[in-house]
């Protein structure tokens, strides 16, 4: 049931395999590419333990040496210090790597992140295959060639843009993944069907059980279709000036609600599923949409088990963290908005009053 | 006499500026860009002692509110948690900086790959102006776009290419530069007379003592005639497959041995120097060029008061550190050698064995 999806980047397309096993392909993927010889494969700890045998195992039976380099779990060390370590591990390779070094990135989002950054960096840029196995880093972070590493004043405030030379997603790893990691990754599906496909809503909300027991089927099928949406939207503007802007629908408030909460105490997916739930407070507001709209968002998150309020949020506070937002320009705050279901649109001119108003909404008890 | 030079890279073009007093057109040229508002200036201690305030003025008075963020002085600097600290201060400006933030790298070759790589990585991207304010920025670091920090492994090892939306070399400043900064300038105005130009051997020859005494006219003649020359290439090449690598004849032994000796312990003139120097041994040797070739080069290192020989230098050792270098591939070292003067040609497969008798004749008496 492999599926196979190509981003379109001019000189810099490459292409997204799909399916249970996917993985096991790394090994010959790697070789094809001109001059392989080496590859670094870079995981979290808990993932190398897991699938970094497969991982290197595969690479050696085609012919490509490769280096396992294992970083510790967790959003907190998506940072310079872990960065500096990893580019540490990867300059004491022996023989000393060149720029023909494959940079694997093998892991969820973070892994996606600090392995990206680091093969844009490592020596002004080497050649990197994205693995994820987590399903938000499956439908968001392997399609977009965003790589960054976190500030202590935010989130991905360091980076790059590079993109990928092909990205292999072994659905067979949802397997091993938590429930609420499951979550998150719908969370950005959601994301993906308001703005793009309201029958991807209507796929999710009838397979959500499936879905969330990782069957190999349901989720090939739909990591297949969320690719897809990504990969048109990023081919499309692959430096975000406008349609690609809105893939951050749910971001804006929902980075600030990570940050004020401080990383590790809520989920991704559960910020982002507060911040559509806001941006549609919002919409609601302007009579942009007709509150049908935020209640069928409201019914679907329910039914995957994600929030749509949450007690203790500091409205003040999360408009002061958003100013330091990188789409922040000038004061106002740009949000995306939702016009239908399907369908968004940026708005540079959102304003503290109604950003307070939609936190505070969060914040009550239903 | 002013003069502007025009690097042609598609969508990514720009312009230097060369000349005495070119620092004070900074604040109309950021004006200039799209939605400039707010810059960083980055220098290190001693170039922000000198030019701080007339860069930060020169921005305030064309209504774009700087900030200056200074860093020790020195190569030993260029590192990651130089980079770190930089990165702080720049997410520490109230109001906090957004995309439309310019960084203003000014200083020597350091500040330009440290700021540069700042400007590469903060918040994915942000639009640099480049003020060299010494010669071998002024003519090599200026144009190409390569930005780039230290590490322990060797120098330069993390990095990104990123182009500068404009460069401005104010000629005025080489009046403040050590003699022996110039000579490390003018060391690379030969590199690029040996590998392009003949005719700019005889005018360095000709005015070597105007050059070491930083006149005016002639500098701002030089600068010219050697970022013409590196534009030429880069805008042929921007990436360094084969005719950018022209560009590091003397550098793949010259960085070996400044990390041989130790950062501070050898200027990059000096370095290159001797790079150049054994990369006309190996040539000799292989009867690509005759030694009258070589004798016309060591004449000119002498005239400018640049060496062709360094005792105790360990050619073992200088072999061992090539290895690391980024344009190391498999075993053998790509070397730049001369065939000509004003003409020169990648060799890959230069051994341990030539390597080692070039380095061997640096170390010996003369």
């Amino acid at each position: 049931m492999e599926r196979v999806i190509k981003v379109e980047l001019g000189p810099r397309s490459y292409t997204v395999r799909i399916g249970p096993g996917a993985l096991d392909s790394l090994g010959p993927i790697a070789a094809e590419l001109p001059r392989a010889g080496t590859a670094a494969v870079i995981a979290d700890s808990n993932v190398a333990a897991l699938y970094g045998a497969t991982a290197t195992k595969s690479l050696a039976a085609a012919g490509v040496q490769a280096t396992l380099i294992a970083f510790p779990a967790g959003e907190e060390h998506k940072t310079l210090p872990t960065f500096g370590r990893v580019m540490d591990s990867l300059f004491a390779i022996v023989p000393p790597i060149d720029r023909d070094c494959i940079v694997v990135a093998l892991g969820g989002g973070v892994t996606g992140d600090l392995a990206g950054f680091v093969a844009a960096t490592a020596l002004r840029g080497l050649r990197w295959l994205q693995c994820p196995t987590t399903l938000l880093a499956d439908v968001d972070a392997s399609v977009g060639g965003k790589t960054a590493i976190d500030h202590p004043s935010g989130k991905n405030l360091i980076g790059a843009f590079h993109q990928p030379a092909a990205v292999l997603i072994d659905t067979a790893a949802l397997k091993t993944l938590p429930r609420e990691e499951l979550r998150s990754g719908l969370a950005e599906c959601v994301k993906h069907g308001m703005i793009a496909d309201a029958t991807l809503l209507d796929f999710i909300e009838a397979n959500a059980a499936k879905m969330l027991a990782a069957d190999e089927e349901v989720t090939t099928e739909l990591v297949a279709r969320n690719v897809a949406i990504k990969a048109g939207i990023v081919s499309a503007d692959e430096r975000e000036a406008s349609l690609r802007a809105q893939l951050n629908f749910g971001h804006t408030v929902g980075h600030a609600i990570e940050t004020f909460l401080g990383f590790g105490r809520i989920s991704h997916g559960q910020a982002v599923a507060l911040g559509m739930t806001s941006a549609c407070t919002i919409a609601v507001d302007r009579k942009l949409i007709d509150r049908s709209v935020a209640d069928r968002l409201e019914r679907l998150l329910a039914l995957l088990g994600l929030p749509a309020r949450r007690p203790g949020l500091d409205a003040e506070r999360i408009w002061g963290i958003m100013q330091h937002d990188k789409k922040a320009r000038g004061g106002h705050v740009r949000v995306i908005l939702p016009l239908n279901l399907g369908r968004v649109s940026a708005f540079d001119q959102v304003d503290q009053c109604e950003v307070r108003k939609a936190v505070e909404k969060l914040a009550q008890a239903t």
